[in-house]
């Protein structure tokens, strides 16, 4: 889904294409069946048909792994972010197709686990960071400057805090599950995140 | 710090009050030192001068024992929300008294942890909303009840989302840790949001 290189292509490229890509297929389905936790090496090697060494050789451990896994079927960053030419058409089309990708499986205890491990291990931290959380802060940094070079909110915005708002509350519900994330809701919270900045 | 109700109490009145507080300052201490995953029962009771027995007369699982523990340093039920006289001086003295009591120590972690079990174990993940997040929105909720009745937002308002997007934007801090969870940033948050709902 993407043209970005994996975390494992800085030490080389690897030999296999299709065995990278069975790898990280394997990874995503054992641990949305199961739980990142309940998840082993071997299991994803079995499933993948490719040997323990050859998943080490590329990924140190199971979280980046899972990260890589993560990242390939979340992110479509070869694509800029959608023009319509408002704030709540840039942000509700980016917002709602990252909803409709994560909503439906249990992306939320994988992405739960990841958390929990970012918040433990300071390594994986920047790296999830870097990797998973980044890359996204960053298409709507470009969504809030269109923003301000058309006029609809000022300058001083503090875009930081608002990504916050609105990655923030979708977030919630994907990891708590109290309530569902729709498209409604993105529709939502990106209205009143957008009145309360001026839009 | 609450009169509340522990999950054990369902089962009888614990013999020894001060037993159960020295397992949840256990289990607070050595969660926020270690991770949950990293933390025994064993070392909990260790730690607590008791059996492993005497815990798990009252706690059934390690995760039960962690909501409680977390509940108790994280929540002032019995107070009644503060009453600014307006809404961003409520959610502003109620948010920010909880960010006062999670920041500078490392529940970022213990929270994603539970976050994952909820998401894995649907007992438990009842439990965790039942009592972790529903108290903390029933607050919010009579803070917003009370803005409609002083007209400060409309009677439409839909409280759920923008519960949603308080507390995710503080959580997404909490939990991924890009960025500082101050009071400054309490504030922002409550800014915006109260602006988009028309405040």
């Amino acid at each position: 889904m993407s043209a970005e290189p994996s975390i494992a292509r800085g030490r080389g490229r690897p030999r296999s294409e299709p065995a990278r890509q069975a790898i990280l297929a394997a990874a995503t389905e054992l641990m949305l069946a199961r739980g990142l936790s309940a998840v082993s090496m071997d299991a994803i090697a079995d499933r993948a048909g490719v040997s323990k060494a050859t998943i080490y050789r590329w990924w140190p451990t199971k979280e980046t792994l899972a990260l890589d896994a993560l990242y390939e079927q979340l992110t479509e960053l070869s694509a800029e972010p959608p023009d319509t030419g408002t704030l709540r058409g840039d942000l509700s089309a980016l917002l709602g197709g990252w909803t409709d990708r994560v909503r439906g499986r249990p992306y939320g205890r994988v992405i739960g686990a990841l958390v929990t491990e970012a918040a433990t291990d300071t390594t994986f931290g920047d790296l999830y960071r870097e990797r998973f959380v980044e890359p996204r802060r960053a298409q709507i940094r470009q969504v809030f400057a269109r923003a301000v070079a058309r006029g609809e909110i000022g300058v001083a915005t503090d875009s930081e805090a608002a990504i916050d708002l609105l990655y923030g509350a979708l977030y919630h519900r994907l990891l708590h599950g109290h309530a569902p994330l729709t498209r409604q809701f993105v529709d939502y919270v990106v209205d009143v995140v957008a009145a309360g900045l001026g839009a």
